[in-house]
């Protein structure tokens, strides 16, 4: 019997092992020859095996329900997505490419212009990639990668995964997932954890192995990959508690729990699940298709539709946070070298302020057509300077609670003259650890140093906190730090007074936070921060937390 | 008369008016068509271009000294690099592409890799750029691009200025530079402070006010354009002071001005310049033109050929910084988004430290030739586990004083966890400015940003010379921040106990340091720390070391 052990990022918590299921590869680059003899007829394959493909996502969209839901069903749109097929139909009549080709193509430059955007839209281009390869796999007739069919429970193995592989996993099947590469922020994080499935992601050389059994820790990391069976076992783990909806020590400190939405889909499903309110409302969907900046109505009316389940409670809209330093449409390519470090977020409006004072405009008048208790923040903000120069177009816009993302390392080191400029801030921790590592969160090599656990990270935190409690302001955050229970405790010990998550996190968080009182949350604080490194800092919480 | 005000970052002090002298802006992106009749004779046409440009930068080299010669030197012997002209042939014999065309696609290629590689290297993507533009203007019998002949004095203002335009200026007719991008860190900077010539970079729309005449402040940043002539004045401006060659404040506290080099032509330089060591031995140079990893004794002769003038004295040799996660060839471009986020530096050797080992034995061997007091260090280094790695490896080469760049922010918020796993630290501040600010150090549009004198990156600095301090362990600036004379004192204040830079800088440096108590330099750090900004920094630095 031969044993390898992968050293991973942990993600979602447990212990679990059982046989490996591979997740299958995605298929080979498709060939650019031989090109069709008919180009009209080639191209006219597109359209019905991209209605094939939407038409299986939307049927297996039914018949789940929550976040896999509105994952298919995003999915299934972009796989009807008139622009890509129309680009790809136009790369086979003008180029002579085979059509597989032609998908591929055209999902590739719609790729690339997701990831120079950055930050949330870069998240996206797995999804394109996922749809290209369903449609490739229609269109040669082979069989769509992704998870297998399973038989009895199994830890999936994948290179990555894509947000439609997860949507629809069966949790009682599935024993844990394990990743060769992405990183604690990406869609088997979220996923995993809002299913309460064990999760290690970046396990680097988990594929080589050839696994037939595997022993997964979702806390520590670690994976053991066996050649042989191994017997199914699941470790016992905490039963989820019961949670009354508002976020709270065991003595009463409160500790807001919010959601993060990007859609009045989102909002409509935090509402229900009973969020407290929102902690980050991204706004980049009212911008996404438009081909042209959309007008101030266009935009209100976007904007109550997602505000409206909030009717007299808290929302932090977060203006545009775009990566192009072009005007409208906002999508196109740019030749910066290093988009996450270029003109990007509230950076885009300083040479342009009229589209940022447009957007408050519009969420003025949102806020007053919903009675939502609107408050707003800037992406990308850097130094104190700019934090005034938003919180006066702000308030010229008639909006009084005005802040900032605390996510570029400077801002937390100027924490303190950050916050004399405005009513509160939001610590992102996703870009926060992505610049304080200088490691791009979507390179699965880097995913370590992307840990929400680095000890530098949580010192910032603290730093950022401290400036908050001294001015009475408040410190939340909003990255993916804030859906993990564990840290969550530290966060809230950190002196953090308020996290906003994925709506699925909502009720493991809540729970977890009412276990502890604050003085307990502040020493796991205290010796997390201590530490040197992720696992010290976890288990040093864990020791606290959980004796 | 119609006045504009421009504010840019001041890089090289002084205040000036007079006359302006617009530098050419680069051509137009040479056509792709019409198609040669015979592509062999357009082919043709290249080689002999290049010899002309290589021969008229070589002439010009001739007639200069010092760095500008070396500079020069370099841009003379990239207009006739073999790999570039035989791709451009390559390119009009294979596509059918006009000779000009093909330059330019071969330089923009080369440019990629280098700035795929980030760094180093990526600096020197303006370098290939300028070199494309004056081949392309000698095979279109165009004027090159570039600074005009002066006929008296004037204040040059020019989008950007390549090397090649700054190395021959003349300090006794150039009253100023002026630039619309560009950063501190760029090469305009560094030459107009070695020149003592004020200059002001990043001073957006100075280009469109169309400016006849121009004041320009080069401590404050400021540039006042009018569109009628302004009369020669050179505000009066300190005498440099001597400077007895040993770096140390009035009282007598050591603070060591060493120098950066980068090949063996910069060492003998530094020599003969009276430095006291080497802060930054960058060894790019030695893997630059090698299409696979140059052997052990190779590069031993190489970097003993570098040492060779400091026996008996500290060098401080860095490790390869490459930028690509790709084996040898480094300059190999990669597919990562963010390069400068990407697998660089130290990160390049964790999946493969024979690399690291193999340098790490030749620089041992050149020490052991030389006699030089060789510590080496690591580039990238992010968490205090990678700090240790790297020092076990160093002294499993039998190299003794082991340390690490601190250059990214996660580094320095573990300045004491990464100190106890090494024997000294270096702050790189040209990179540790780009991540704490998020912000891409080549971009012009967020020079601002990358300013040295930002407090919140004083506060990293801080925070790092503290630790320092407390572990009786060398804290050294290895960025161009260490070439400003007056943060220098600042930078001592703060506790930092080396200083490195360009040899140029070092006369200047070392006599204002030499000027101010430590007590004074101390009080200069606690008031510029305390800001908000960089230009309240460095107004409060100068109130209290200049009253």
């Amino acid at each position: 019997m031969t044993t390898t052990t992968a050293h991973g990022v942990g993600v979602s918590p447990g212990q679990v092992s059982g046989p490996v299921a591979r997740v299958e590869e995605p298929l080979p680059e498709p060939k650019a020859t031989p090109a069709p003899a008919d180009r009209d007829q080639e191209a006219a394959r597109i359209g019905p095996a991209a209605a094939a493909v939407a038409r299986r996502l939307a049927e297996r969209a039914e018949s789940v329900k929550g976040e896999a839901r509105a994952i298919l069903e995003t999915t299934s749109a972009m796989a009807g997505d008139p622009t890509l097929l129309a680009n790809a139909e136009k790369l086979v009549r003008e180029r002579g490419l085979p059509a597989p080709r032609a998908v591929f193509e055209a999902a590739e430059e719609f790729a690339a212009l997701l990831a120079s955007a950055g930050g949330y839209l870069a998240e996206r281009v797995r999804d394109v990639r996922d749809v290209a390869d369903r449609l490739i796999a229609e269109l040669t007739g082979t069989a769509p990668p992704g998870v297998p069919e399973l038989s009895g429970p199994a830890v999936l193995v994948a290179r990555d995964l894509a947000p439609a592989d997860t949507a629809d996993l069966d949790p009682r099947l599935v024993l844990a997932l394990v990743t060769e590469e992405g990183g604690p922020t990406g869609h088997t994080a979220i996923l995993a954890r809002s299913l309460g499935i064990p999760a290690v992601v970046a396990a680097r050389g988990v594929l080589a192995a050839g696994a037939v059994g595997a022993v997964v820790d979702g806390d520590t990391g670690e994976v053991e990959t066996l050649d042989e069976p191994v017997a199914v076992q699941v470790a016992q783990r905490p039963a989820q508690r019961g949670w009354d909806g508002v976020g709270r020590t065991a003595d009463g400190h409160p500790v807001k729990a919010l959601a993060n939405i990007g859609s009045a889909t989102d909002a409509a499903a935090a509402a229900a699940a009973g969020a407290e309110g929102v902690g980050l409302f991204r706004t980049e969907f009212c911008f996404l298709a438009a081909t042209s900046e959309p007008g101030v109505e266009a935009q209100r009316a976007a904007y109550a539709e997602a505000l409206a389940p909030f009717a007299g409670k808290p929302v932090v809209v977060r203006t545009l946070d775009a990566g192009a330093d072009k005007p409208l449409p906002f999508l196109s390519a740019t030749d910066e070298p290093n988009p996450a470090l270029g003109v990007r977020g509230i950076r885009v409006a300083f040479d342009r302020p009229e589209i940022v004072d447009r957007q408050l405009e519009a969420i003025a008048g949102a806020a007053a057509d919903t009675g939502a208790e609107v408050s707003v923040m800037a992406p990308m903000v850097a130094t104190a300077d700019e934090a005034a120069w938003f919180a006066r177009r702000a308030r010229a816009a008639g909006i009084t609670r005005a802040g900032v993302m605390i996510e570029v390392p400077a801002a937390a080191l100027s924490a303190a003259e950050v916050l004399d400029a405005v009513d509160f801030v939001s610590i992102g921790t996703n870009d926060l650890a992505q610049y304080t590592f200088a490691a791009d969160r979507m390179l699965g090599a880097l995913a370590q140093l992307n840990d929400p656990w680095q000890p530098a990270l949580l010192r910032l935190v603290e730093l950022v906190a401290r400036a908050g409690r001294e001015r009475g302001k408040p410190v939340g955050v909003c990255g993916e730090a804030a859906a993990d229970g564990l840290l969550a405790g530290v966060l809230a010990g950190l002196g953090v007074t308020s996290l906003s998550m994925v709506t699925a996190a909502l009720g493991a968080v809540g729970a977890s936070l009412a276990e502890h009182s604050m003085a307990t949350c502040e020493q796991a604080a205290r010796t997390a921060v201590a530490t040197a490194e992720p696992a010290q800092a976890r288990q040093a919480a864990r020791d606290v937390l959980h004796r």
